[in-house]
């Protein structure tokens, strides 16, 4: 195996190869030991590298598959017949080593119980969990987990998301010693469900662990934490509502009955643009990429609605995960936490 | 009993009279048919009262506590010890029929339990809700519910909620045929977790409900249903994160590295007007006051930070679901959704 080979479902997304072949010419320009093996239909996708130079084309691979998974597919389902499927064979290529991480912006279902079934999870880890980084507002990011790739959860899942979610605070967001906090509806040690509670009970007596208590919803953007845990019905409902807010407030900016005068043109864009550059980092083309953690491999799941851009973000996060061995060193760290789990 | 008579737990909140006396004053002042009987230490009330009319001053009677319910007393503790409080005296003014709703700012799991304990539950209903009324895009307002009254929920309950918040947006809002939604983390049928699953099959069959469907985190603002029905913990979360990122993205307009210039200072002025203009509906003041609804008599949750606008805002609803008779609706309502229940 090539020293950084990511294999790539060019078929996911809402978008397909139009999207995922102009984001791999633009990662492989970028990185030049980047080496991508783009699985999908060879006639979709070679029409649109013509305009690549042969440099870039000599580290690209077309990896044929026969069919991909549809969007709206039931995950169930769709893994039964996921066989000849493009994000089948991109996640068979991490599994066989020819490729040390897959990304994908299909169906999120289907590409989590895929995963889990071809890789699967780490020694003392139940479930994969999503994470993401959200900007935060000192200017630093929160990796929230699980996103929905588990919607109930007990506590000692959620003890292996904050493992999980601490090894990449250190490795990717390069943060000595990460904060770890769980969200809860009160600060108070009595407060929410169960499962919690017993999390709470074992990271207060984690030593590999910062673990800091409960944080609410409202500190979602605060910064007082590097890592936020919860389950995965609760993370997919929260990080929806902010960027369902987020949207609002950036639409109020521009709407209005009245036909604006020139200056409050002027103001507006003026003010838009400072707004964006502070808030331009909550843009999903910048953070996307959600990395599934704890399993045997890499693999990211894009925004089904990525552009090029969001989607070369996504490919670049994987190239990090893969730079910084972030399954092994979660694995290492399990160990420590959990000696007798599994 | 008077027309309108409101119990008020005087002492409740962060600042217990020195809000609640005034805002008493201001609802009297406003609405010559209300009574209110405030319930608290005499001694901490009586110089609050001094700048008051005589006629304003003919319709508040004091009724004396001993003492009061801690903020941050654990609520099982907090209803052992609860009798001879303000919080407690006040519920027993609704109880015994010499009130018809009770307001209070103070410790929000003791005043749910007590009420649960003393007003007891509707026929058909296991578990009073917290709602509350979000303004939304479209100028309209959504209720949500449950926002922290119950952190578990099954599926029957959670039709319960779609019931009562269907009542409340007819009789508060005064929307016909309220849209009803349950949250979840995607729209189709397959989604989420079984009690959702199970609440939404009966829905689809209940004649009497409007029942839309599943809505996202995203939906909370775009006012595309009246009632969005959702567990204590997801909605507790929710709300939380809703404030959050309202709080730092208006934060953000004010601050700045750079000294501003004086154009800079004045079209800031300007779009922060129009901002809080479109956003003011968002301000806590003015959608202060949690309803627990499925009680057998009104009980309004304000705010524990709320000031005397927001106390003022709460005592307002508590008068709306009196007028309305909002749990009487809600009884009759339940009768024809839930025939068997209970």
């Amino acid at each position: 195996m090539a020293s950084l080979t990511i294999a790539l479902d060019a078929m996911g997304g809402d978008f397909g190869p139009c999207v995922t072949v102009p984001a791999s010419l633009q990662a492989l320009a970028s990185n030049s030991e980047l080496i991508i093996k783009l699985v999908g239909l060879s006639s979709n996708i070679e029409p649109l590298l013509k305009s690549a130079s042969s440099e870039v084309l000599s580290r690209l691979e077309i990896i044929p598959a026969e069919s991909m998974v549809a969007n709206d597919a039931k995950p169930s389902q769709a893994i039964r017949n996921s066989r000849g499927t493009s994000m089948r064979i991109a996640l068979d290529l991490v599994k066989s080593g020819e490729a040390m991480a897959c990304v994908s912006a299909g169906n999120t279902g289907a590409l989590m119980g895929l995963a889990k079934l071809m890789l699967k999870p780490l020694d003392g880890i139940e479930r994969p969990a999503l994470v993401s980084a959200i900007p935060n507002q000192q200017g630093g990011k929160t990796l929230v987990l699980d996103l929905g790739a588990n919607v109930e959860c007990d506590g000692d899942m959620l003890v292996q998301f904050a493992v999980m979610g601490a090894v990449m605070a250190e490795e990717i967001l390069q943060v000595d010693n990460p904060r770890v906090a769980l969200l809860n509806i009160g600060e108070e040690e009595t407060k929410g469900l169960d499962n919690i509670q017993a999390a709470a009970a074992i990271l207060k007596n984690a030593q590999q662990i910062n673990y800091i208590g409960y944080l609410e919803g409202n500190d979602l953007l605060t910064g007082k934490t590097d890592v936020l845990v919860c389950d995965g019905f609760v993370g997919n409902v929260t990080l929806k509502t902010l960027e369902g807010v987020i949207r609002v407030f950036l639409s109020l900016l521009s709407s209005g009955k009245r036909r604006p005068t020139w200056w409050m043109k002027i103001f507006s864009y003026w003010f838009k643009k400072r707004l964006s550059k502070r808030f331009g980092h909550l843009n999903p083309d910048r953070y996307n990429g959600a990395c599934l953690l704890g399993l045997r491999g890499t693999v990211i799941k894009s925004h089904g609605a990525a552009n090029q851009q969001a989607f070369a973000v996504a490919i670049e996060q994987a190239i990090q995960a893969v730079q910084r061995s972030v399954p092994m060193q979660i694995a290492a760290r399990l160990q420590a936490v959990l000696p007798k789990s599994e």
